[in-house]
């Protein structure tokens, strides 16, 4: 039954009419009733600024209810900006006009008449469209992925000791998950201690201390061409001067491999081995082999971005050699994460190389942001350790594997051709015959985000290529519009 | 009542003698005993390296447990590196020699003979030593802070929607919380539109990209003298040039400041206006006004890293003036976060600037590390918008308030001087009449962790001064040391 409690006001108070209600069988709790009407008060202007409020034990006996109700209420009312407390004087409304202004909307996606970059691809995936209206992002959409799994490792660690989450994590980062992380570099034959491991924050961090690390402005770092877009703005914020080595369906065109490199002496060759972004294809031993000699002859580091890595579904299906698996952590450093695969916000990626460079890199980290979230890691070993992890990628390739063809096959009746026509993975590289640029403008117009090759190509050089997310095409629109600009 | 399940084993099966046992009410599930009885054996040498494991339907059907507990069984043994899956073949017992290997066990504290330097303490500060064994620590101890506070948060954050947690966050950090941030600067009098702020790493990646943008290799950065270690080496790699304003007991020495802008031609002047580290002391209005205007005579940005903010207790027990709130964010970029207050592991830091170098910052973030994690984003937000976090830091400045004075006699008592005698915060900056690099070093050998002057200095000059943390001085031990070392 509700018991309705009418507030009564005495004269000095500034709790003036219109009277309010508090109801105890609401379903809202006294203390949210309370924050409700004064907010409410204060936005209606009954309540003017700067007024006192009624002292808490004031309110309370008024009120007839606890003093605990009534700190709670005037507590969160000074967290949401409506009051301020003074200290010794009580608490008063506080002036909101100038800072509640509401902000400006940003512009769901920033005009196409302004050049396309790197600058702007990066800051339009990180607008919150809906998956399905992004053809050209670089993530699986949410359904394709594990919120439980995510949420689970959240609250088992909220049962932890608590003492655990308050300081920081240590320098190479949490050492359980280093140790699993041992073992899954140990499947792909690639030894690497825990002390050989230093967590990052995403390959992102991992590619700007290794970056940071071998190079001084002006020098040059070579790149896939086509490849991640992002790093692109990474280097040349540094000041490095960044150069495309042509991927081939085998990896990179050795031959110029090698005539770049006795031109320019790189200081690092970034690549994707497996699972190449925006490609799909991976390494042949032979190509592996040739790259790393490449680098022996012109003495240049090589760090082989393994994003993908859990995206391959094996050699059986695809030949795939990591560089770092003939090398073993001398000249190639080896990075990976799981952004792609459990969750981009937990901010989880590494670095494994040799013992010395691990504590260069370490420290290199700490001065940069400090430690990596342990909070993250302990998510990712949880998932890890209990063997869910394995089944949880199985089941993203199973259902890549079963929208692939399909996709390719309806890409191509609109004249699109899909090059290398790769077994595995989530990105298509794709020749539509027209500019993307222009492409992508339109339909932007139409509130869809597509990736077009000038991004992808570390020159910026407009392109007919666009990379196609085959796990989000789903929307009839996307389509509709393709068939229509490219017919 | 225990039913107890023999493991009958087949000729051909891998699980030979000796047969093991499950039961199934010991208290562990059937999925873990099956993994300690199968860990057992491969540690045990009973099975081999390579054997082929019963298949899971063999497996289930001998031992009489469901199929779906065999395969539960199995991932976690993969997990665990006992056991290979091959596509198609089945389970494999795998090759651990190489990699099992446990890693060196890292010394508990590097040994005293190497010199002193900013990565030293760095590396020390973040080994897991008991807090009572720190003195020298830059954070509050556990038990100071409030664990279930940072649990509470994670919790509800876990029953959220859960595809929040699978995508990246947005480039400026999570809106709500940056929302709270301008309620928050309101009360310290600067006006900060949630476009103005940007969520970063902590402190300590707001610091790296503020250098990042403002300098080039060779340029020039004021910093206090003393400061906050950490910044040194940070500012070192980037190849500037670090030079050291002396700290008096109400601000920078002006004078000095003229004079050394006028030869150095500094980009970036670094400065604690409130509760500084390592003294305690806060900026007087009349210093406030003329570091502003010599920044704006020699045309330099100054960063207010205010870090210690919420350990200031009023202007009417300290006078503090901001700097940020003099100019508004034109020449002043304001930094903040929770790890001393709330739990460094959220890793929640954000810069306040203007609207244009907001865009700038981020994007540069986004270069370096992408987004921040939202996770700990929505937790200080949970914990800022709910109201407990004014209360929580209450706690602690009454429960510092309740130890310095005892603590400051005390050391007088061992005839150190304390300098500036400030009435808040946690550090006490003091005058121990010797060497803290060799008191340090002997603080060592026994396992205690001291912060010498040297660390504080800009050219980590050799000092006599030393700070000390008022919240880790609860160890007999240390006491008895410095008595012992002092006298």
């Amino acid at each position: 039954m509700a018991i309705v409690t009418m507030f009564s006001v005495p004269q000095r108070s500034v709790m003036q009419t219109p009277a309010f209600f508090i109801s105890r069988d609401s379903g809202d709790s006294l203390v949210e009733q309370i924050v409700t009407a004064v907010a409410n008060r204060i936005d209606d202007k009954l309540l003017r600024t700067g007024a006192r409020m009624p002292s808490i034990r004031q309110f309370a006996d008024e009120q007839s209810v606890s003093r605990f109700t009534v700190v709670e209420a005037y507590d969160r009312l000074v967290a949401k900006g409506y009051l301020e407390s003074r200290r010794g004087a009580g608490f008063f409304v506080r002036e909101r006009a100038s800072m509640l202004n509401p902000s400006p909307a940003t512009p769901l996606l920033i005009p196409g008449t302004q050049q396309l970059d790197v600058v702007w691809l990066v800051r339009n995936m990180f607008r919150q469209l809906p998956p399905q209206k992004m053809p050209g992002s670089g993530v699986l959409p949410h359904d394709w992925l594990d919120g439980e799994l995510v949420a689970n490792g959240l609250r088992a660690i909220s049962r932890l000791n608590q003492n655990l989450l308050l300081h920081y994590g240590t320098q190479q980062g949490f050492l359980p998950l280093r140790q699993q992380l041992q073992l899954k570099l140990a499947e792909l034959e690639i030894a690497a201690a825990p002390e050989q491991i230093v967590m990052t924050s995403g390959v992102t961090q991992a590619l700007d201390l290794v970056a940071r690390e071998f190079t001084q402005p002006g020098d040059t770092i070579f790149v896939d061409d086509p490849a991640w877009f992002l790093m692109f703005g990474s280097f040349a914020i540094l000041g490095a001067k960044v150069i495309g080595i042509p991927r081939l369906h085998d990896g990179p065109d050795v031959a110029k491999l090698a005539e770049l490199a006795a031109i320019h002496k790189p200081k690092l060759y970034i690549i994707n081995s497996v699972m190449h972004n925006p490609t799909s294809t991976s390494l042949s031993a032979a190509k592996a082999f040739q790259v790393l000699k490449t680098a022996e002859q012109h003495d240049f580091m090589i760090v082989e971005d393994d994003i993908y890595c859990d995206m391959h579904p094996g050699p059986a299906v695809q030949p795939a050699t990591r560089i770092s698996a003939l090398d073993q952590l001398s000249r190639v450093i080896y990075l990976g994460g799981f952004s792609k695969t459990l969750a981009a916000n937990l901010r989880v990626g590494f670095i494994a190389t040799s013992p010395e460079l691990a504590v260069r890199l370490a420290d290199r980290k700490m001065l940069s942001t400090l430690t990596t979230t342990e909070i993250g890691e302990r998510v990712v070993y949880k998932i890890l350790s209990e063997g869910h992890f394995r089944k949880h990628v199985d089941r993203i390739r199973v259902k890549l594997d079963s929208v692939r063809d399909d996709i390719t096959k309806r890409l191509e009746q609109l004249g699109m051709k899909v090059d290398y026509r790769t077994p595995a993975g989530m990105f298509l590289w794709t020749e539509t015959g027209t500019d993307t640029n222009r492409l992508t403008e339109k339909a932007m117009e139409q509130g869809f985000l597509l990736a077009p090759g000038s991004l992808f190509s570390p020159h910026q050089t407009p392109s007919t290529k666009m990379r196609i997310n085959i796990a989000a095409m789903s929307d009839p629109g996307v389509w509709e519009f393709l068939k229509k600009e490219l017919r």
